[in-house]
């Protein structure tokens, strides 16, 4: 199984566990990010995970090598998703399948509203459309696919709702991971002069409100399995 | 069980159907629907419901007359929704559950993106605020259902994912439900002085747009059950 763009090794890991019997290839383009996969890897002890750095574009692997691909939180930072996938496909073996995950900053709704956090949200999505990615990416994972010549193309979201009955969600999720991601391009968003301070500040607080005990959160990712034809 | 805001007696059939053993009561505050209501159930030949016109407000029945109530499509309706759910609190017995299923216009998104879709969409949301009403209702039930003093809420988004793979949504879904009710409004939104003509007619279009094979559609609907603590 080939991981393209492992990063640090954050999905690898879960990968590698639940599939003891799996053989992975996990490849980054960064080689900072392998050196740090690879101690991360070594530290739990997990051997059944290949790394190397790589360029999805151009592996060096032959045709067909791999049975499955797995790409998540990938496709959102690159300029060329479609070709990406047409690349990663041609890795697979006929038959073969790939599992594509995203997320979809604008799945994202709240109670109570708030025009300025979703100012602060949209600065997030800009950002990182100058970047060259797409933070809208995870509802396109279907005409990606079907785009890049895959078969069968099933796609099916994963939508997180939270509310006070799910605490665990609500730190975990509302607050630790979308809001605190938010907050955190506070001071790019402001060098790009797409927010005034006040403003952003006002969004990120009107997000953990969203936290308290009458808030509702919600955000949706999409998880896509498709086929390379089989020849 | 008590089915509050029956209107013409869509879910009415449904329900009544599934449930052949319950007896149901259905009350809407509109005579006329309450009339159609009878000649719909009657004409499928449906003897296990009481049609009567009736305020949810103050429907005359004493407390803790039902075990279960049933409101679905109603909530976003009405300018107080909280308090219809304590009105209808103190019909359900003691340890009775409520169900409460709506729509929320603001978890609409889709592929290809479009401002002018937003815009028209903010249309209908606006025309039901000025209505006394609330399209986004669907990600307030937790809140309003703890307002109104029920417990145990506990609320599931359904989602409805729409891309070429799933035609009958298309068809039945993206185009004939949700983009013919946005459409439907073009009159209404156009004299309140909502849009320009040109402007909604292209929202539209581009609502159908997302039809298309390489279109997707996603919007979301949330069902809550709850109880009223037993005494």
């Amino acid at each position: 199984m080939l991981e393209a763009g492992c990063g640090v090794g954050a999905q690898t890991i879960t990968l590698a566990r639940r599939s003891p019997l799996a053989r992975f290839t996990s490849i980054d383009v960064s080689a900072a990010s392998i050196a740090e996969a690879r101690r991360r890897l070594d530290a739990e002890g997990i051997g059944n995970v290949e790394l190397r750095q790589a360029d999805l574009f151009s592996t060096g692997y032959p045709p067909a090598s791999f049975d499955h691909v797995f790409v998540c939180f990938v496709l959102e930072h690159l300029a060329r998703p479609a070709q990406a996938l047409g690349s990663l496909k041609q890795l697979l073996r006929p038959g073969g399948t790939i599992t594509v995950i995203e997320g979809d900053h604008g799945s994202t709704y709240f109670h109570p509203e708030s025009a300025a956090a979703r100012e602060a949200i949209d600065c997030q999505v800009e950002l990182q459309r100058r970047a060259g990615g797409n933070a809208l990416i995870g509802r396109e994972l279907y005409p990606l696919l079907v785009e890049a010549g895959f078969d069968a193309v099933r796609v099916s979201p994963r939508m997180v709702y939270v509310d006070a009955s799910r605490p665990q969600l609500v730190e975990g999720f509302t607050r630790r991971t979308f809001t605190a991601m938010i907050e955190g391009v506070r001071e790019a968003a402001l060098a790009a002069g797409l927010a005034k301070p006040e403003r952003f500040d006002e969004g990120v607080r009107d997000l953990y409100r969203t936290a308290a005990a009458d808030g509702v959160f919600c955000y949706t990712f999409f998880k896509a399995v498709a086929f390379r034809r089989a020849a």
